[in-house]
């Protein structure tokens, strides 16, 4: 069946186009490595955004899932899923509402990684009777926060939270410094790094006599390299689901896996400089160059044809606000084709979480061969 | 008074922060400007999105306003604003949607820059029976679209519109190149280049027989740079109602007269790399890294206190998802301020369009003293 048949041709440019059998194909990949690893899978739910994209990522739809923003818990909560993860270090004013969800019936977990942050969980769990479930962060690549797994400060903040009436988890990392590794050895690498990191910190709490029941590692390069958890409970990762240009670039995922892309509309030429100019610019695709410091530089992305092909020698080179221009890429000996005004072409994106961000809904090709569009909501903000 | 005391302290972080009374100050230096050359402005309301911000920067709040989506005429026109210039090659599907504004009673008018969408928009003024004004976008920097002023094509373009049943209103062009331009003198230059290049374009048409009662210019720096204006009619500028910190870096701007901001809570330290952490990521503040190609590379935005004092030596270095890292600006040697966990923070953006697209409303700080925060929602999507 021809694209435009069902229903592309319709919408207005420019807007999200999700391919719903690629991604069914993404999803049940890591899960199926996560059921051969013998670990729960928690999906990141910051990239789809999407309660129906969250109803076919979570198992029975309820979870466990990892999110982003409270905003995600509230909606994803309201939606049926119970058991969810904060994977931001909470800030303090962030509790009462962290106690509202709990006290709504959702087994909502924050994560802290300071004796500071300990002492506030632990005084609003004693004032509100409601003893708030924590992970402590633990730093495997130096990358963002976490304590070293041999720092004595894990032991006290653990102590604090479970003597101090909060329920002292366990343990995450997040070896965010493997977006920048390219392979799957180096991915295994860092997965090896998520994991010693977390079990030894894991260890340190249980040898000090506290508990730690779960062991929380992941990203979506690791999680697709890991290859032995063992002493790890749960596997976290997200832009799986779509992926895009940037884990193309590092090996985690094909080209051909990416789910997401940009439907626009050609508007005009500048034949003397080789220029196609099309109504996606930043604002549709983001500012988001995550492929800039890559072995492939691919612009602000890669260019398919409205059914999907990829015309690999085309990459989106420069972006105004509403403004994309498409060219040749560096080193391209091929002539540009020839686009006529309104052509309408997809765009492959850098980054699928700050592409998809910039959007309200995805307009969805269904896996059901025949099926018309679908429209899923989207939703941002705190 | 304490601007904690307005309520600030009450909001859930990140979010966006707009000081009223900086922002009502741009807003009058070009208006005044414009009124001391002689011409109409003619606002974009591409960076604002707010009906708040729009009937404030409009004349009676009816126009004549700019604007990047058609979503932003319909949600305008709904407003009240009667005078609008999508200012984006008009893609030949979204005729039907120019036709039905204009039939509800907007004078919206297009802009084209190829003989092909000239045919377009004629055939669909003739079959609608609604003249489609529309400017003709001209080059003056080799920046984005357009004619050259002497390219024969444009004179053929006019009259395929003049003649075809749509109407040709006139001339437009955008120096886009300025914003890599730094200083007034520099700026004043790209003015020059709008101004002469449609005039030319102007005196052309008017040559070949045909009207140009429209000759159109603007950006946020030639706007204010501009010295001379013979020949042009009105001036276009966006950014200039908030400003940010490519434009302080080019010299269209002081970092005080910044309007817009972003409110975060500190989360957490790792003292050891000297670094804050903070709950306001690229989520927050969008990834555009405008400054990084300027003489000074602000990261992802100077830090403020809670009041909005510059804190000069902090910017943030590195944002993920949801996380900011904020550091000392390279070759500083200050020590790293105390901010204890839940402190609150201000960050100044790389790019208002860009950063304010990433919230859906403004906390604004009104300008008159004793009066409670307000919140002006903001829209997106085409």
């Amino acid at each position: 069946m021809n694209i435009t048949d069902q229903g592309l041709a319709e919408l207005t440019t420019p807007c999200l186009v999700l391919d719903e059998a690629k991604m069914m194909r993404n999803i049940q990949r890591l899960q199926d490595h996560a059921d051969a690893l013998g670990v729960a899978l928690r999906p990141h739910l910051k990239t789809a955004k999407s309660v129906e994209v969250a109803s076919r990522v979570l198992k029975d739809g309820m979870g466990p899932a990892t999110v982003s923003t409270l905003a995600e818990a509230e909606v994803f909560a309201k939606a049926g899923v119970t058991d969810i993860l904060y994977a931001v270090g909470i800030a303090p004013q962030k509790l009462d509402q962290v106690i509202a969800l709990r006290q709504a019936g959702t087994d909502l977990t924050v994560i802290l990684d300071s004796l500071e942050l300990a002492q506030a969980v632990a005084k609003a769990s004693r004032k509100s009777g409601v003893a708030i479930p924590a992970l402590i962060e633990i730093d495997c690549d130096e990358h963002r926060g976490g304590f070293a797994a041999d720092d004595p400060l894990l032991v006290e903040t653990g102590r604090v939270l479970h003597d101090g009436g909060a329920e002292l988890r366990g343990v995450m990392a997040h070896a965010g410094e493997s977006y920048g590794a390219v392979g799957k050895n180096a991915h295994a690498r860092y997965s090896e790094m998520e994991r010693s990191a977390t079990v030894a910190a894991a260890n340190a709490l249980r040898e000090a006599g506290l508990p730690c029941p779960v062991v929380s590692v992941g990203s979506t390069p690791t999680a697709h390299a890991a290859r032995d958890l063992t002493g790890v409970t749960e596997l976290r990762a997200g832009v799986y689901m779509f992926f895009d240009l940037v884990m193309a670039g590092i090996g985690a995922c094909k080209v051909d896996d990416i789910a997401l892309s940009v439907l626009t509309t050609v508007i005009g030429h500048q034949e003397k400089r080789g220029w196609t100019l099309v109504d996606a610019g930043w604002m549709a695709m983001s500012r988001d160059r995550g492929t800039a410091s890559q072995a492939v530089d691919q612009g602000y992305g890669i260019v398919c044809d409205e059914q999907g092909q990829v015309l690999s020698d085309l990459i989106m080179t420069k972006a105004n606000q509403e403004h994309g221009i498409i060219e040749q890429r560096p080193g391209s000996t091929a002539p540009m084709p020839d686009f006529p005004i309104g052509t309408r072409l997809r765009i492959l994106p850098n980054h699928a979480c700050a592409t998809a961000a910039q959007h309200s809904g995805y307009n969805v090709l269904p896996s059901t061969t025949g099926h018309p569009l679908m429209n899923w909501p989207r939703f941002g903000g705190w």
